[in-house]
């Protein structure tokens, strides 16, 4: 099913922007009349009739309205981002396709970038809700020092993944939970400091078990268990 | 750890191919007397000291052998290439990481590639091993068209995730089990015949659960469930 996004969605009527718009019209070929689903990235699917079928600005007549059943826990993934971007976009794509719910990149003593095209970011995870048939777009949250986030993280259940020898929780039963952050530190791993900074700020160990995986693999692990086991 | 890999080891020594030799010499310096760690893509991390530093052939007398540690089950997964190859190569990296055993390539009916370049494919595995400090390469089996796989498909557990309506065993049920292997098809789906001849051969229904997913991603997600279940 084809689905188009919109932002500008009143009680009556959506309507879609230029590069929606032009989709739609010249991709597409629909014409007035003929009856689109546009999602809000909020939830919610909105079938609705084309009333003015203009290239550059489609308007549509809201005809119902279906929200996507979100089977929870909600996840949210805190992650450094990878050196090389293609890896990090990846990421983004499939743990979109895998139901995540917030995505905040961090900056760690060891991360190796330190700066990050959020709009890109934002286009990627638009396209991979379009694709896998969703209507509610992952929240990412802006890059934020790894510091200042462990002290304002807020969730009833917080981990954080390293490497270092501790009693660690596994990542099925760290996923037992319902609201869930999960932080995973950059290629080279977190620093001491910042493990025992995340644990007074009331993180628990975690393990991802004895595979050495990459960076955008283990957050795509994290993502791809807790759907699961929400089956 | 810096890992080799090797096919040319007797009892007493392991000699490293051209390229791994390169690497050896040239890019990390390494000189007689040096210790390293070579791979036989078996399962076996070979210590070696370097007595020939030839950067066209690099001879390492062996001084310890260490086997992999394998955890069970044996996961194969049998899946259709995509028609982006990126996605694909993808796919063979992450399932590398997280462990997989087999993998064969099948022709479906509504299957968009039916070429593999299967030396890249294996340079693929082998890279990635050595990456996530592996010493076991997964099988990687030839291209095969769907109808002969299925016939000739000999597992302890065999399923096959489609999108018809049936009664489906869910992922972490299906990995109960040991010799598991897994059906996954192109974009579009299996048709129905070949649902139906799947289950003719032994083959039980499978849900991957309620999001789409891409065709890597789903292989991915095979991969990562089993190995969490596996910790």
């Amino acid at each position: 099913m084809q689905l188009f996004f919109s932002d500008h969605i009143n009680d009556n009527e959506v309507i879609l922007d230029k590069v929606e718009s032009h989709h739609c019209i010249h991709v597409l070929r629909k014409i007035k009349g003929d009856i689109i689903t546009v999602i809000d990235g909020k939830g919610s699917f909105i079938e609705a009739e084309i009333v003015h079928a203009n290239a550059k600005q489609v308007t549509a007549q809201i005809k119902s309205i279906i929200k996507e059943e979100i089977t929870p826990p909600h996840l949210h993934i805190a992650i450094a981002p990878t050196k090389n971007m293609e890896r990090f976009e990846w990421f983004l794509e499939k743990a979109t396709e895998l139901g995540i719910a917030e995505i905040t990149p961090i900056i760690c003593r060891h991360s190796e970038r330190r700066n990050l095209n959020e709009e890109r970011c934002n286009k990627i995870l638009l396209s991979a809700i379009k694709q896998s048939g969703k209507a509610m777009l992952p929240k990412l949250n802006n890059l934020i020092q790894f510091e200042k986030f462990i002290k304002e993280a807020k969730a009833q259940n917080k981990f954080i993944a390293h490497c270092y020898p501790s009693e660690k929780s596994t990542l099925n039963a760290a996923l037992n939970g319902n609201d869930i952050l999960i932080a995973i530190g950059p290629e080279g791993d977190f620093n001491l400091a910042e493990v025992d900074l995340a644990k007074q700020n009331g993180f628990k160990d975690l393990s991802l078990g004895k595979s050495r995986l990459r960076r955008e693999t283990a957050g795509l692990y994290v993502c791809a268990v807790l759907n699961a086991s929400a089956q």
